[in-house]
């Protein structure tokens, strides 16, 4: 046992063999108290038994809080209305559980009286740092242990795990162990290392958790409305509901038509390429039903330039960066104009294809006699002309300077 | 007849009823010898009867040059090693063809002595910027005569247009005309206008000619794969080809699994939203698999610098600055690293669907061991608790200083 | 006379020749009535003698607003705070003017009936965009008359200007015409054209008028300290004042030691290039002590971001595009963090140089103790190492991986 | 000793007491040969010394390596082309010697055999990164040793290194330890930390080797003309001279003027805030006149995004990361249009002032007829009109839409 300033620590817990030999490697380790805190955030997972489980595994309390509300309407609709993506494919799903489950950590560690915060993510990915930069802003004062890292830890693999699991009395699995990892939650499922690690190949077909192959989705497309509000959905198919219940609706309609997959080699901020796979298929139909009404609402030039805020926002996300004064002003940036991002947009699905039928909005800036051929007094072609002279005149004096420069 | 300077123009001629009136039109209201000029990029059109048809409209010359080539490794595969996509949609093929025919003409101009240069496009378009740039950097010394925004132009729609070709001995088309205008090359077909105008409408189901509708593709996914050497494609299928049989093939391959649509509202550089609808299965093809080898290949500074790029990138294109130092320099930069977009991509079609199986390239920098939960001794997992300590230090500092801020 | 729809138009006047003529013209050619409007923006002329002047002229009625503190609040101070630069070293203060002249003409138009505006703007400078976007914006209803542009204006020089004046009996100016055009308020005096054309030439001495030449500046330096709050000056040498005192106190101070000079060759929006000479003490001085109170209180991240807003930030308002969305956004962006830019900065004057001698503020983001060489526990000089790993990985991987590319 | 891989190592030798300490450090505790290695970039220390100095101190082998003319040529030109200067303040000369440093460090690694580099750079600040990013890119199978981070290191203060050099027979300073530290080379002297360390401090008066105050500079101004060649300074009033010689002339001119200081608080890489005070005359003189021909060869848009660039130029260079994929496809976009930066540029120079006289270059677009106000046929005034009507249209119908806007 190390010589520890450390009494009683947090364990953002999930109930997997991980976490579960974390509880006691913790206290054998550290000789402190182990809060187990499990976060709900609709990944579907068996909830019930967790409390069981941790406790037979050592923790001395444990709590589970459903997230769901604020991961939808604080983590997940933000993100969307910001249109970002990283590197223009993943949705970011993992990256903002993250930093909300740290922070409902650390309000439990508050109410609880822990002196220090502890995670399962190992040291190479990035959910270590989307934990601990968050743990940094809301509780500069806690202790951190990170057991991946620990100069003490020496479990190397799942077999060694399992040996440990099985000389400390801890429940283990007793389904075999899948060929990847996964993180799952409401937004999104994603898949990584194992036999997804050789970019060569492609993911096995029963991988796939929430969207069906579009080779076996139905024959038939499926069509779904949605209507936002400033910038989020209030209905679904005419039916108002919660922002939770229109992402489990939106999952399921666009699960079983197969959309929704996403499959890229990405760069980690630890400074590494990994490859990912995920499944999101309500956030794929929220961000491209978004991105029609903005295309009727915005204008021009917020919409240009949000498209480059769009990656630096994609990137502090993914880079554990949530709680941070850039992530205010991008926000306050992107607010701006969100309030006009209301509307109805239909959706037709179809194994694996989304298409957009129709988009309406009451703040439309589309014009159809102005963008079509028709006539309106507020714009004459012949102001094209002036136009064209003035927007090319730089390409003219550049030609006509040419021809006096030096032959070099 | 207008008191004019110009005693011969060259014609950008498509060969239908507006560019068939305005040779007429040219000669009557200008005095001017017309040189018809056709473009062949692929378009699909018959080409043959051109000249004919100009001739019969009143063209004292008739050139159609094919341009297919240039138009394929000079214009589309440089856009698209930029990774240079319009609003997140839209393709950008009417908007390169242009510039080319633009450039086209004036060395008509210049072969047959002509004083001044004429096109068809309207005055609410971008097309007549990205023509007329291209004439001011290429021949800021020739005349430009453009009829929809002349003074003396009084032909207002199809009707006048068609009673003017009656009244003018012009050849008229025979077949009924389409609720919406059209553009066709090899790299995409655009619709736009009529029936399109109201985005609250889809396409009809008959208007697309290159892709079947996903609903009617084959039951059968289709597996094609595509060889790329520094950033251009070099084979399909392992079967090497040029780049125009490449893009032409891709058209078929893609084009009847469904792949390739695209409908958006978009922002028109002359200050309009317009609404316009796209498809393009080769060019699709061929930036799915680009993307996927610069994932392996590019690292992640220049990767996510290339996506601002790409934006003001597509910009300039759609904007009609094809030929201005800005895309000089783009270019420049770009072309720094494609010489390792080099590798094999092979891609899943299925009924609009387009999945990437499988990425390799000699130049990957994925390396396995390190994106994966193996060893590598170039990486300790420790290294990242220095990391997080120093990437999070201005977190902590900002949360210490806080306390020590006045109360506001 | 032309066939006008206008009655009554209100003119942006400044009591020159060229507006002292366009009142008559506008008469006699559009056979309106003309409202004569004059902004105090503290451009330090005599304001006094304007409504003889503009009523001599023809003008029934004629208004005076005084618009320093809206300029100084709404205009100048929030420009500062986003730190804009038109490239580099203009800092904007005719761009800044021109909108809100323009909304001021509006609300004149609207409580005296009037059906249209004017301006005597030229038809090759960023004046006219200025003046007409914002007219477009905030009255989109209401006509526009712009006499330099209009095909019934022929008055091409001075010398015409000062005949037509003889011949109307409109009061013409006595003194000597400038070889050079100036435009002046609080915020800066602005200098172009003239015996400025040439970049190779240097400004006359005399023409500056709020700052004397460095050399004839006095020989001791003088120090000025500034209390800025939440991004606004408040006090200057300890003395709370209006925004409005600060200025006119600082261009005094600043301009009596010779800083605040700027000269560049600069691209204007209407695609030329042109010179501008510039004058802006007060602002060379509140633009500085701004900067160095956000070294001390923003954070990389953000501080870095807003250098990328700051330039299109001056692009907009150098083109124009005070009323816009964009501009809105980037406020709210910016505003995010000003609330923390407080504190005093002292800076030393002395001959055209600007010094800053010392910053605090009580949100300061530096810590002593770490960014020096003593200790400080929450940072530990070995997670350089970890950190440098990581950040290096990259390189290294890259370096490695060419080991292995093929040789090409 | 510690049980060490490495054999022999070359560190970068400055001559000073700490890397004199650390020569028999790591002697004594890697029990590896030393190579002390010195370049020589004009930094005007007594080079001669050294050689005897690191041989005392334990060296097995010195070399001293005038890299004057690389180091100006390859590093110091290429950032001042790109205009890069670090949070608008920071010409970057200590970040650009570091990476020309390691490289001719690994240059002499290869040469004698070594197997691994060290360096003197402590663990808080950034040159510590800049050398070993170069060493992971350029030399990736060599090991290295960084003294101030090893475990084994105890050596806390100046008191302690003194001691330990008396200790080991090693030379000591006998001059007096100056209250901050500095690093020189030719293109600038960098100040820090001691009584630095404040920013409510003002540097001393005598700390500046290079600039004169300000207040001390000659009554009469000096005048010197910089002629430059495709981006290159390549005379000097009229003089032809090597690259080595212009930056050391105009040293001297600019620093008898006082001309060349910056004091800033910036943000370091590794995540904290430090107070940098530069003197860096030739760089501040070529920089602005590079700049004053710039504004009239370069079109607008490259310019514009050429000032985005180089805010992310001057962070890579800053943060280490010069042999980058990323710098280099930087320098392949501005090098398409430096081949034009040629041209004379006549700057006077006045205690601390620097203000361009005159500026000529023959590529100049810069048109005297357009942007002043004498006519040329290329551009007519309405034209303007048309621009106009188009550039605000997106405003006009933002202001009509409105109209029809819901409450909300």
């Amino acid at each position: 046992m190390v010589d520890s300033p450390f009494k009683k620590t947090v364990l953002a817990y999930s109930g997997g063999l991980d976490t579960s030999v974390i509880i006691r490697w913790l206290i054998d380790t550290y000789g402190c108290e182990v809060v187990a805190f499990a976060a709900d955030l609709g990944q579907g997972e068996e909830l019930d038994p967790l409390e069981e489980k941790a406790k037979a595994s050592g923790a001395s309390e444990f709590y589970v809080v459903d997230l769901r509300n604020e991961f939808v309407s604080d983590f997940a609709f933000p993100v969307m209305r910001a249109e970002a993506i990283y590197e223009r494919k993943y949705l970011l799903a993992t990256s903002l559980a993250r930093p909300l489950i740290a922070k409902a950590q650390v309000d439990i560690a508050r109410k609880t009286g822990a002196d220090s915060l502890s995670h399962g993510a190992t040291g190479k990915g990035n959910d270590q740092v989307r934990f601990e930069l968050t743990y940094k802003a809301l509780a500069p004062d806690l202790g951190r242990i990170v057991p991946w890292r620990d100069p003490n830890w020496d479990i190397k693999d799942r077999e060694q795990a399992m040996e440990y699991a099985a000389k400390h009395g801890i429940p283990v699995p007793t389904t075999v162990s899948k060929p990847y990892s996964m993180d799952r939650n409401m937004w999104h499922i994603s898949y990584e290392g194992g036999i997804l690690e050789d970019p060569a190949n492609s993911p096995p077909k029963d991988m796939f958790l929430t969207t069906v192959d579009p080779e076996d989705a139905p024959d038939k497309p499926e069509e779904v409305e949605i209507e936002m509000h400033a910038g989020n959905p209030v209905k679904v198919n005419g039916k108002e509901m919660s922002g939770v219940e229109i992402v489990e609706l939106l999952n399921t309609i666009a699960g079983r038509n197969g959309v929704g997959r996403a499959d890229l080699v990405e760069n980690r901020l630890v400074g590494i390429k990994s490859r990912g796979v995920y499944e999101s298929p309500a956030a794929t139909v929220l961000y491209a039903a978004h991105r029609a009404l903005c295309e009727l609402v915005l204008d021009r030039e917020v919409h240009h330039y949000r498209l480059l805020i769009a990656e630096k926002y994609a990137e502090l996300v993914y880079n554990g960066q949530w709680y941070t004064p850039l992530r205010d002003s991008f926000d306050a940036f992107i607010n701006t104009t969100e309030n006009r991002v209301t509307g109805t947009v239909k959706i037709k699905l179809y194994k694996g294809n989304l298409t957009i039928l129709s988009r309406k909005s009451p703040y439309s800036l589309y014009m159809q006699d102005l963008g079509g051929f028709g006539e309106a007094d507020i714009y004459e072609q012949g102001d094209a002309t002036g136009f064209i002279n003035c927007y090319g005149l730089p390409l003219m004096v550049e030609a006509l300077a040419k021809k006096n420069w030096p032959k070099s």
